[in-house]
C-alpha cells in the first residue's frame, strides 16, 4: 500500500482551504489516503507545530508522510523541504523551526529542498499564487512522493541537516530532591501544562508516585504559584478540583487540576519564561 | 472488508492526541479505516458520550467498532471493556455510564473486560503511561479486533451485562392532552433542546402537527419559560425567530427557535432538573 | 474506483449529526470514501456555502460528488437537487442559492430534483423525520449515486438550469488607476477579507506588486478605513502587523494584516455594504 499522508496546519476547518488542499492530493492520485493530524495549531507558531510532530509522528507506521504547514513566511525566502527521519518517516514542511523536535528526538537522516520548478501545482490558473503552499507545494509534493511519481531524490536538491532551522530546546536542572524545568507546551483542551522534565529523571531524583513535593512556578522570575502537590500516575488518584503533577503521555512531568483546567484556573502559560521547580517535601 | 472504526472522544483536535491515537491504529494494521464520530464531546461527560452513541451508532453498518473515550477515571479501577450489541455493533469504552443508552435502546448481548496484559500498546516507551487509554488501550484493542488479530473472546474475560455501569434514564409522564418530560440533551450547535418524549406518544396524547400547546419549562421547580408554541415537522413552518416544538432526528419532541438558538436566547439547559410540560391549548 | 464524497455543512462536529450522516453513507456502500470539506460553515448561510464550493470543488478530481448542506428551509418546499457541472463534478444540495458560484464560474450542465419517493433513507424508523435531509436525503442519495446504485437520471426529474436559485454576484468597477469592489467573503481563521476584484484586472488597471495604493473602505457609504497600503505577492513582504493587499488563493485581491487579523483589528466585515476602493498613489 502507498504511504499515508497526515496533515497538520493552522488553517482550521472554518473555510475551504483544507478541502482544496486535499482535493489537490486526490487529483494527483485518487488512491492516496489522507488523515487529519490537526488543523488547529496556534497561528504562525512553528514551536507548536514542532512539538505536535514529536507527540504524534512516532506512533505512525514507517513511511508515513506528515505534512506540516505553519508558514508565516510563505512566499518569501524560507526553504520548503522534505525531511527523512532516522525512523523512516517523512516530514513535508517549511524549514522554519518545525523540524526542531523531530531532529532532536527522532533524528533526521537527510533533508531536501522542494524544487518548485517541478513540484508545484500547475494548470489550475493559480501559478501566480504565492500565499498557499499547503495546497500548491506541500500537499502536491507530498502526494507525488506518496504516489511514487517521484522518489525522495525527486523532491529536489539535498542540503546539510546541520542547516535545518532549529528552535532552542531547554533542558531541566536535576539534582537529588530538587528539579527545575519549564513548561514547554500545554494541552489546550484540558488545560494541563507539560514540563520539559523526563519522568524517569524525576523519579531518579527522588520523586515517587503518591509522594508530595513543593511546586513553585515563576513567570519571568516572579512567583505565581506555590503549593504542595502530589505526583500521581493519573488524575483520578486525587479529588476532583485538586492540583497534581503526573506522568504525561510522553513520559514527561505535567501539571493538571483533576477534571479542571490548571492553565485557566491559575493563569499559567508556557514558554521559557515559565519555570517550575519541585522540591522534595 | 474489515470493520470500520469510528471514534468519539472529548480530546478535541487542538493538539496531537487524536493523531497519535490514530497512528497506533494504523500501526496495528495499515488497511483499517478510521472515521471521526466527534472529538468535541463535553469534557468528562459520559452521559453525552452515551447519548451520542445512541444518536449515531444505529446508522452504521453491522460490525462497526465504535470507540468512545470520555474517561475521567483513566488509570484508576474503572473497567475498560468491549460491548457487543444485539444489533451486531461493537463499542470499546471505559465502563463508566457510556453504555447506558446503547444497552437500553439497542441491547447488549455480551461485554468483555479488556485484558491489558495482552491488549495494550508496547514498545513505544509508554508502558508506564496511565493517562491515555484512548491511544494505549482503546484504540489499540479496537484495531486488533477490527484487524482480526483477536476475536471478541480475545478482548478478555466476559462479565455479566447486568454489571454494566448505567446512568438513570427518566421517562416522561404522558396522559391525554398533558405531557411532562425533561430536556435530556441539547444540539449545542444550533441551540435546540431535545426532550425525552417520543413523538409517537406525543401525537397519541393529542398533540398534532401545526397545533398549538402551552409549553412550560421549569428549572429545579421554578418556572423559567411559559408560552404557547406550535408543534411542527420542521423549522421553516414558523417565522424566523419564533419558538417551536418539532419532531427531531430521533423521533423525539424537541424545542428550537427557527434560525436561532433556543438554549442561549432563553437560557435553557438540560438534565433532570430541567422539566418541560405541554398542555393542549 | 468509485467517486469520492466530500461533505460541507453548518452542523459542526459538536454532536452526533455528522457521524449518523456518514454512517448512512457507509451503510449504503461500505467501500465509499468520505472526506470532510468543512462542517463549520456559518449557520443558515447559503452564500458562504456557495463561495466555499467555488473555492474548493475545482481542485477535486472529475466525478467527485460534493454534498453541501446549509439548509434553513429543510422540510419545506425548497427543492433538493443534484447538479452536474460542466467540469464533470456533482453537487448534492438544497437548491437555495448554494449553486450560485458553481453555476457562474464552473457552469452547470444539468440539474435534477431528488425524487424522495425513491432516494430517501428508510427502515430506520425515521421516515417521518423532516429536519435532517443531510442524513436522510442528501447523504443517502449521494451514496447511491457514488455507489452506482443509481445513475444521474436516477436522481429524479431534470429541471431547467435557468430555474436554479441564485444569489446576486456583484462585479467590480475597474478603470485605469481606480478600482472599486466589495469584500465578498472572509478568511475567518486568519481574519483576511477577500474582494471581488480579479488580480489580473487589478494589475491591468495599473496596480503592480510592491506598489502603494490608497485603500478606502466604506460600510453603507460611511468611510471606516483609509490608508496607503502596498500590494504584495504574500504576507511576509511587509512587517508583522502591517496592513497589505495581496493576491489571494483564488487570484483575487484581498486585504490582511501580516500575522494579524484585519477583520477583527479594524472591525471590517463582508457583504454588498462593504465597499473597497483602490486609487493609485
Amino acid at each position: 500500500m502507498k504511504p499515508i499522508l497526515v496533515f497538520q496546519t493552522d488553517f482550521t476547518y472554518k473555510e475551504g482551504a483544507v478541502s482544496s488542499m486535499y482535493g489537490v492530493v486526490k487529483s494527483v492520485d485518487r488512491e492516496l489516503e489522507i488523515m487529519d493530524g490537526t488543523h488547529e495549531l496556534p497561528q504562525y507558531d512553528s514551536w507548536s507545530a514542532s512539538y505536535r510532530l514529536y507527540q504524534s509522528l512516532p506512533f505512525w507506521p514507517e513511511g508515513t508522510i506528515y505534512v506540516s504547514v505553519v508558514d508565516p513566511g510563505v512566499g518569501t525566502s524560507r526553504k520548503s523541504c522534505v525531511a527523512l527521519t532516522e525512523t523512516g518517516h517523512y516530514v513535508v514542511t517549511p524549514d522554519n523551526g518545525t523540524l526542531t523536535h523531530v531532529k532532536k528526538y527522532m533524528g533526521i537522516k537527510a533533508v531536501r529542498q522542494i524544487d518548485e520548478s517541478v513540484n508545484r501545482l500547475r494548470g489550475k490558473g493559480t501559478e501566480e499564487v504565492a500565499i498557499f503552499h499547503g495546497r500548491d507545494v506541500y500537499g502536491y509534493t507530498a502526494a507525488r512522493l506518496a504516489s511514487g511519481i517521484i522518489d525522495f531524490s525527486g523532491v529536489g536538491p539535498e542540503y546539510p541537516v546541520d542547516e535545518i532551522v532549529m528552535h532552542d530546546i531547554l533542558e531541566p536542572e536535576i539534582s537529588d530532591g530538587l528539579v527545575k524545568g519549564i513548561f514547554e507546551i500545554d494541552d489546550p483542551n484540558f488545560g494541563n501544562l507539560w514540563t520539559n522534565i523526563p519522568t524517569p529523571e524525576f523519579k531518579a531524583a527522588g520523586f515517587g508516585y503518591g509522594e508530595d513535593a513543593l511546586m513553585t512556578i515563576e513567570h519571568d522570575g516572579e512567583k505565581v504559584f506555590e503549593d504542595t502537590v502530589s505526583f500521581q500516575p493519573s488524575f483520578g488518584f486525587v479529588e476532583k478540583g485538586t492540583v497534581l503533577s503526573y506522568n504525561n503521555e510522553l513520559m514527561r512531568v505535567a501539571v493538571a487540576v483533576s477534571q479542571g483546567s490548571f492553565a485557566s484556573e491559575y493563569g499559567i502559560g508556557y514558554g521559557p519564561e515559565w519555570t517550575v521547580t519541585f522540591r522534595k517535601a
